[in-house]
């Protein structure tokens, strides 16, 4: 795939590996690099193959095969042989079998490949996995959240660490991969699910992020990347809170959990919601909606003698001063 | 402007009536409806004309007459003129002067109308005023917000409450509001500066949202305003923590203010970022950028005997363990 094996640095080159660098500074074991084989994961694999050195690391590359189209294990075994020739090395491929978990073919797909990437680490040592995402896709991402509504949670997009998984270019344009590989004389693969518009995140990138650029100036996707780095601090420090206080408000009760309703009471609305799904969340395994969360609320900011909610296989009731949480029948028998 | 003095009662009818009686239940003093002639604010005079007096309260109207546009003052008088026949009373209209302030023409055309309205307030004896701000207008708040970046803050749209301003409508489409319009037999004003495009708030109205809605779904706008509920939830808990600590952690020094390195290190970012800005918003007037912001956190959390960093008339040093924010004297000067 070189058609020059020492290009010229050029720009887009510098800014790929300086981003590289700066996650790899980090590190102490042997990394691997998530390999599709499109622009920006091979860009991210040939400035790893050039920093991790550089940086007394060694990197290889895992490709992941979901098998779900025609010619995939072909298009695994390209980007196979395009880490190998970038000096990547071990190079694992692994074919998953992406098996419908109720939850959609993108989240199923998504399970599998993660799956694999424990298993690759497992066997290799690796202490960490480093991913392809770049701005475009953090921006993509906190427009998906937008559209559902499902609150700051879905609009914190990725996190540039999350356990082993690394995304050293979430500050990144998708064209300064692109630029990269043209720069390095790589052919990255078009993966065909990338342009069907039958994907949300496709319609996201081809069309409303081009109208939002449009409309109201170049720039958005930077802004939609620094909302969602705001709101994940905003979201960490509200979380840790939520962790401080949980202790001490919540006791055991029969058959479940119980909060203290003067707690609950003396925080701000934002805290007491955390509170309340972190409990469900942490206890039952079911996490709220907004409005399931503001209907156990209510127990607590609007009392007139309710009987009580049932949630998702939980019951919350207001008995002598705490909110109680139990598990119902019907979801317990399915445990 | 009534086809009929007594029309049936529809389900948009119906829809805005119930929010504003939600809005004025919790009222106690005579309110003005801020009318400007258009389906958003008729529909929300309409309303409360009449559930102001089912709810022991009485009800006039201001107009803005903001000079702008040729023609202002007959549209002026005439939304005055729909007031009266609604019943409200008493019914003022308030030619304002928009002078520029360099903050740009919306921007002053908003602080002379709630100059108006704060006077309408002191010359009638009125608690509150009332906003025609609608669903869509949340929506296209933190979509704009969105695209400038500027964080959680510009996100959370608009409050339903904000000192003496209430906003019944939060929850109500703009094409309820119309819909209430044509049932109750009004005839809206159609401002043309609605529909302008060379305001940021037109091209999202007009291109931007639409094309969310047709690429992820219906529901988009309330999505975004469900959004903003939530932000606003978050940013009220960690306003109120930073509040909390702030004495505790601030002192007085030679020229400025100085804040405890030890106590911002110890909170999560959000926070420390939060007590920063709160700190130079409310000791020096300047409104601090994520960028400014951060750039005074390094001395905290990338401490290598760095100089200090200049901020738009605020300098930040470290000294003894402490930030020290002292004004700078370019700045003192123009004071």
């Amino acid at each position: 795939m070189h058609s020059d094996r020492r290009p010229r640095l050029t720009p887009a080159m510098a800014d790929v590996r300086r981003a590289v660098r700066k996650a790899l500074a980090m590190q102490a074991g042997p990394v691997l690099v998530a390999l599709s084989g499109g622009a920006d994961s091979l860009a991210l694999a040939a400035a790893t193959a050039f920093e991790a050195p550089r940086a007394g690391l060694r990197a290889g590359a895992v490709i992941v095969d979901h098998g779900l189209q025609a010619g995939s294990a072909d298009a695994a075994a390209q980007a196979a042989q395009a880490a190998r020739e970038l000096g990547l090395d071990p190079v694992l491929v692994r074919a998953v079998v992406v098996a419908g978990d109720g939850s959609g073919p993108e989240s199923a797909a998504r399970a599998a490949r993660y799956r694999a990437f424990e298993e690759a680490m497992r066997d290799t040592g690796a202490t960490h996995v480093l991913l392809g995402h770049t701005l475009d896709d953090q921006a993509e991402t906190v427009l998906l959240g937008l559209a559902r509504g499902s609150g700051p949670t879905s609009l914190q997009g990725m996190s540039s660490v999350t356990g082993p998984y690394l995304r050293p270019l979430l500050g990144i344009r998708r064209a300064t991969t692109q630029q990269y590989c043209r720069d390095a004389g790589l052919s990255p693969w078009a993966d065909p699910q990338n342009g069907d518009p039958r994907y949300a995140r496709v319609r996201v990138r081809q069309r409303v992020l081009p109208t939002l650029e449009q409309e109201l100036g170049p720039g958005v996707a930077e802004a939609l990347a620094r909302t969602a780095e705001q709101l994940r601090e905003d979201a960490d420090a509200l979380d840790a809170l939520v962790l401080e206080v949980i202790e001490e408000i919540c006791e055991p009760a029969e058959g479940g959990i119980a909060v203290s309703v003067g707690a609950l009471a003396a925080n701000p609305p934002a805290l007491r919601q955390r509170i309340i799904r972190f409990v469900v969340e942490s206890e039952f395994g079911v996490t709220l909606s907004r409005a399931q969360t503001l209907a156990a609320v209510r127990l607590v900011t609007d009392w007139h003698g309710q009987k009580g909610v049932d949630l998702p296989g939980v019951r919350v009731e207001r008995q002598n001063g705490l909110l109680v949480f139990r598990v119902t029948r019907a979801v317990a028998a399915d445990h």
